[in-house]
């Protein structure tokens, strides 16, 4: 064979295994949005079996070989990343027999339909067998993919390729350490004043909103939609097609729209990808860390800041009727209200990195088999009084508000504050190449997006998977990637904004 | 290999293609209801890598040789008859090269989309070359697929097993002179104040009475869901969840209405197959003439009935306000209303015949090459005078108010006739054994729709693919297959309806 025939063909096997993760993601998607609940059952089975598919065609010897061969030829940087990632993926099917590969897909539906159940019906024990069952077969898969240290690892590299436990831990030490002060300030300082309107906000016109925003910040209609979902998340189901959902509570629009910010960072990063990548292993995210730096940095550097919502507020009134006396201050104030709470996804950005360290503790405790999964729920209470200094009263509040251990995401948290660092890292960057602070606030203040999105754009998006989640990084923050994450930014940004907010 | 595990490989590959199967129907709904615009090109490779993942499944060796060795041995009825289904689709995937098969699947998205814009901006031009390209691709299936007389039949035994065009023309015949009377009645009659009021209805108000009407005549809403499309349609994406979707016109309820009966007709039959065959080759829908009989007597006889209307007007009223006066002989003399008129979807049973006849007679010319796609336009607007006595005055409601042509339905339009002749045989032997015609109209008149849902399920719904379609038939009405179709009771039925309606 010829390497131009070589490469059509190697080309036309990372194509079909894009076009296999589509209908996946569409499954997925329509699983947590459109699907009637009696269909649960068939739609594992169905998910089971695509599943079995992808993995036969990534596991197949000829895509190995094609593999071997052009690793042995000499390609452009481009090609050559597409061959890396190409080998990367398949040899991490390789190791995963295909019956593990179905046990797992079919236990993921199965046991996020227990886990909606239980949550709904604050009953743990309903969910208990499936997550037992999903963890045993995690510990599986980290055996079948192997690791240096411990079997943790093999998860988080999933996630966030090259990171270990022993790498993250100074990481959440260094965040606790500098955050613990602010959160302390804060509990002193008192700020029950500091609330939105409770509403009660109509759901239709939340969404409008939450569409106007939208389509103002950059997001494409015409290649997305937003619904409404139980966990809010973002799906690209494939080129032209990035998709969000929020969730709307009438009696607290802050989560509906922050929610929203969030996804739509997302869902930005994904219309962002080259599309002539759209086809190959390297137009795609390239890490959850990376991802989430995104969505963090659009509800965070941009929907909590005071410049954003002096420049929304008047749009966001025309909307929410119940918003008619507030001032662009009283949102600043709202949204960066710090206080330690149940529920993650309604934490503020302060206490957020803590509800992350109390999952990565409980996650590295299970895959080391030291706590029984019957005791989750005592041992997540335990560390929600440890870290946050309160404890649920439900398991609802408690040990089952996230989706994410049900679909088998271990590993899969800590990318969040991985996320949180690398998002005030790229914002810092970013405000120094548009002309500094004062420039950017009068941007978000004038609802000018465009100069935040296309930096984003050429220094993370556009880069997609070429290079190494840290070197995308480094390579738009100007700095050289390192072993440790620099957690200095964020915790500056942080001290920064909430100093002033808290009196320290 | 041993019988059992020989039968265990067979049922894991039918497994397989029915799960795929409702992949395919998954993107196939998402693409009608939800997908973003941007998506189409994107979606159109995905479906063509499906396609060719089924084909290949469908024609592989192995799954040849596994039937060829079930077919040797001795079976029960319902595995013999899992086994020649199979054997039937097989010999036809074989038939049909890799190459081809991919080439109707992206052709159908793309024709699809270019279909939509055709009709939008009203201009045939838009669509030709894609309808061309769709034509000579059938062309070259019907080729593939081998026929006897010509190649039309091909196209037809896709949808109808055994239907051919020598078979079809007296159906059509004897339908046409049975039904021209009455037309000539009603022209002659005069009906201008048999309208229901013009509205404007609210679409949300409309579309939960649809949703009302579904739950209360036996949709599962736990297994299906209702949704607003250009064209409607019903969806089997799976078990537990067979999905209807309806259009409202706020000018004009009738047509969402009777519509969303039409759905539910379909969506019925697919709910009532039976779950123990779901991952099976007889779990299916026997044919289009079939699942048309379902969608047409739940449209027509129920749903176009006095005894109907009597017992639904008083819900009805609670949702449509505009009907505040209006009386069951209202709605009864309004559904019932005979007008010649240009678009199928909205055409009343008695002309809708000559509607599909227009379809029929192009589709035979096309496939034996007297028509060019150029022509179609003035063709059809020909065909609608000769047939209906009238001309549309826009393409958009003339050659292009269909979705079919664009994904590929050659000979599927001859079954819509085909359900409506055996909706009237159907119901005539439900009526009988449900204790006759007063009986059965106090039953609709007081909501009680059980008993013959029942009847279908038992005799219809639950018969599966187990046998041929004109078996079915025939065993539900108690009579021997024949080689034509019987179009009495379809006549009869008309006549007896629309004679009083026209005072024949």
């Amino acid at each position: 064979m010829t390497t131009d025939s070589t490469w059509e063909d190697f080309a036309a096997r990372m194509r079909e295994l894009r076009h296999l993760d589509s209908m996946s993601s569409l499954m997925g998607w329509d699983e947590q949005t459109m699907m009637p609940p009696k269909a649960a059952p068939g739609r594992a089975s169905v998910s089971g079996t695509l599943a079995a598919i992808e993995h036969e065609r990534m596991a197949s010897t000829e895509y190995g070989a094609v593999i071997d061969k052009l690793e042995q030829e000499s390609l452009g940087e481009t090609r050559r990343s597409m061959v890396e990632l190409a080998k990367r993926k398949r040899d991490q099917a390789v190791k995963m027999p295909a019956r593990l590969v179905r046990d797992l897909a079919e236990t993921s539906s199965r046991s996020q339909a227990a886990w909606i159940e239980a949550r709904s019906k604050d009953d743990f024990s309903i969910f208990q067998p499936l997550l037992q069952r999903m963890f045993d077969l995690k510990a599986e898969q980290a055996e079948a993919l192997g690791y240096e240290k411990e079997p943790y690892d093999a998860h988080l590299d999933l996630f966030e390729r090259g990171a270990t436990a022993e790498m993250l831990r100074p990481m959440f030490d260094s965040v606790a350490a500098g955050l613990t002060p602010v959160i302390e300030a804060a509990r002193a300082h008192g700020d029950d004043d500091r609330v939105l309107p409770r509403g009660p906000y109509e759901v239709q016109a939340v969404l409008a909103y939450c569409n106007d925003l939208l389509e103002r910040l950059g997001y494409d209609m015409e290649a997305g939609r937003l619904d409404v979902s139980a966990h809010p998340f973002t799906s690209e189901i494939g080129p032209g097609d990035v998709r969000v959902t929020t969730r709307v509570d009438t009696g607290n629009v802050q989560e509906a729209i922050l929610g929203t910010l969030h996804e739509m960072g997302h869902a930005l990063y994904h219309m962002g990808l080259r599309d002539d990548w759209a086809e190959t292993t390297i137009g795609e995210s390239v890490s959850l860390g990376v991802d989430e730096s995104q969505s963090r940095l659009w509800e965070n550097q941009v929907g909590r800041s005071l410049a954003f919502w002096e420049g929304e507020l008047p749009k966001a009134k025309q909307s929410l009727r119940p918003w008619t006396d507030t001032t662009p201050e009283d949102v600043y104030r709202a949204v960066n209200r710090v206080r330690p709470s149940l529920v993650r996804v309604k934490a503020d950005e302060v206490t957020y990195p803590l509800h992350v360290a109390v999952r990565f503790e409980l996650e590295l405790a299970i895959s080391r088999g030291e706590i029984p999964v019957a005791d989750l729920p005592t041992a997540w209470n335990e560390s929600m009084k440890r870290h946050l200094g309160i404890e649920p009263p439900s398991d609802a509040d408690g040990v089952l508000q996230d989706v994410h251990w049900s679909l088998g995401y271990l590993g899969y948290f800590p990318t969040y504050l991985i996320g949180s660092v690398y998002s005030a890292a790229l914002f810092e960057a970013a405000t120094q190449a548009l002309g500094g602070a004062d420039k950017v606030d009068a941007q978000l203040r004038a609802g000018e997006f465009a100069p935040l999105l296309g930096w984003l754009r050429t220094n993370v998006h556009e880069v997609g998977s070429l290079k190494l989640p840290a070197e995308v990084i480094a390579g738009a923050t100007g700095k050289r990637a390192a072993q440790e994450i620099d957690t200095a930014p964020f915790v500056s940004y942080i001290r920064n904004k909430y100093g002033p907010l808290y009196g320290m």
